[in-house]
């Protein structure tokens, strides 16, 4: 889609090609300067900023199509995906701002278009290294780009509960996904490892007690190799083992009897 | 739906009532005798066990169409429920066995039936107390009762996925959902609760760690009671603490740093 009449087709006959009622919506975090960032695309014609989303192609599965969309907006493949919840309200995106966008582009489309019917959203959130995207607009958005958490602008439909859900599940998952993998270059330190936990808790953590936690999952391998370039004393640099990761989320990582 | 003419009905007509390309399975747990047991049903005329399941009324949010699915097949409101994944294959369901059921009651039905097309189901896991449920089998099926998790039957599409896939989100939930609250009686003796946790996990728990762990999360009440009717030396019981149970609920319980 990048035309007008591209756009037309899609609203007259997209769902030739994609499922109705069904649409997928993503929270994307990055990590840059121990600050968790969100990106976002501001839809045409309203002047409002949601997540990134789309719909789910009929000969494709919910999760490629959550991976098609992601790939389409950042240039990324392969993105650390989790669907973590399903926002089936009836009146969710029963309001305004839809038909808004519809009737610019043809005022005689009618309220049994597809695209005016009640949609069940899919909700996933990635993890992507900041430094690795670059932030793609579709063609029902004029801009998009990278917001930080803390200074979020209102967003289309219920995308603000999202978010906020999204982050619950994230702070959840810290214990049994592999987070860290996806937002931390592959060596790190310690402490970067820890800025990182803080960061999505939101909250300071105890250094000793965080280290030997963190330790005793026997999920890190400390390289040897030190930090270079810092003046004080060169801290060491970990890696994860993806093995013993695995095996970890395999069970019951998070209730640790 | 009660008779052949109702189902044909359905068949026909269901999709105005309910979203088409959107199902709802239900992994129903029940605990009893230290066993962990889960809910099927045996659907009509294909000699197959498959998850309580239905359709979503276009009136109706996600979350109640899972209530209402479940008061039908359980006789029980309020149950605990918990959407857990969304099963999104795009050939899931793409099996002879759903022609041969709609066949069956008209041979006539074409493949673009609304019933014959593809299914994206959103899973659910319930939690519930064995003795206050009513097994009621609906029109598809013709007996629903409860199995042990153990030998379960081959089930219908890719519910035993769903079975898996459900019991690992439990498994991984125990840290931070209220399991317990929903698959104990009101009051319950420690060792009572390291059963649960024991059959949940499939392992055996340290005694004196679980009792550790369990009550520094300051979520128990230690009643001023102890268990009757026991030989040996009667142990006290405890309840849950709903207010603080909730407010570890919104924290990062499973990590604990």
């Amino acid at each position: 889609m990048s035309t007008d009449s591209d756009f037309l087709d899609f609203i007259h006959k997209g769902y030739e090609q994609h499922l109705p009622h069904l649409s997928i919506d993503c929270a994307v975090f990055g990590f840059h300067e121990n600050q968790l960032r969100l990106l976002l695309t501001k839809v045409i014609r309203i002047n409002q900023w949601s997540l990134p989303g789309g719909f789910i192609r009929r000969e494709e599965s919910v999760d490629m199509a959550a991976q098609r969309i992601l790939r389409e907006r950042t240039g990324l493949d392969n993105i650390y995906l989790e669907q973590f919840k399903v926002f089936g309200s009836a009146d969710r995106n029963n309001t305004p701002d839809t038909k808004k966008i519809v009737k610019s582009v043809d005022n005689n489309i009618t309220d049994d278009n597809w695209l005016l019917q009640r949609m069940v959203s899919m909700g996933y959130y990635a993890l992507v290294d900041i430094a690795k995207v670059t932030p793609t607009p579709d063609t029902l958005s004029e801009e998009c780009r990278w917001w930080d958490l803390t200074t979020l602008p209102p967003l289309l439909f219920d995308h603000s509960e999202i978010v906020k859900d999204a982050l619950k599940a994230l702070r959840q998952h810290l214990a049994n996904k592999p987070i860290g993998f996806n937002l931390l270059p592959e060596k790190f330190t310690m402490t970067e490892l820890r800025r990182l936990y803080e960061t999505i808790l939101g909250r300071t953590i105890d250094r000793g007690n965080f280290e030997k936690k963190i330790l005793k999952l026997g999920i890190l391998d400390r390289l040897d190799e030190v930090k270079s370039n810092v003046t004080y004393k060169a801290p060491f640099l970990y890696k994860f083992n993806t093995v013993k990761y695995q095996e970890l989320l395999e069970t019951d990582a998070g209730f640790g009897f």
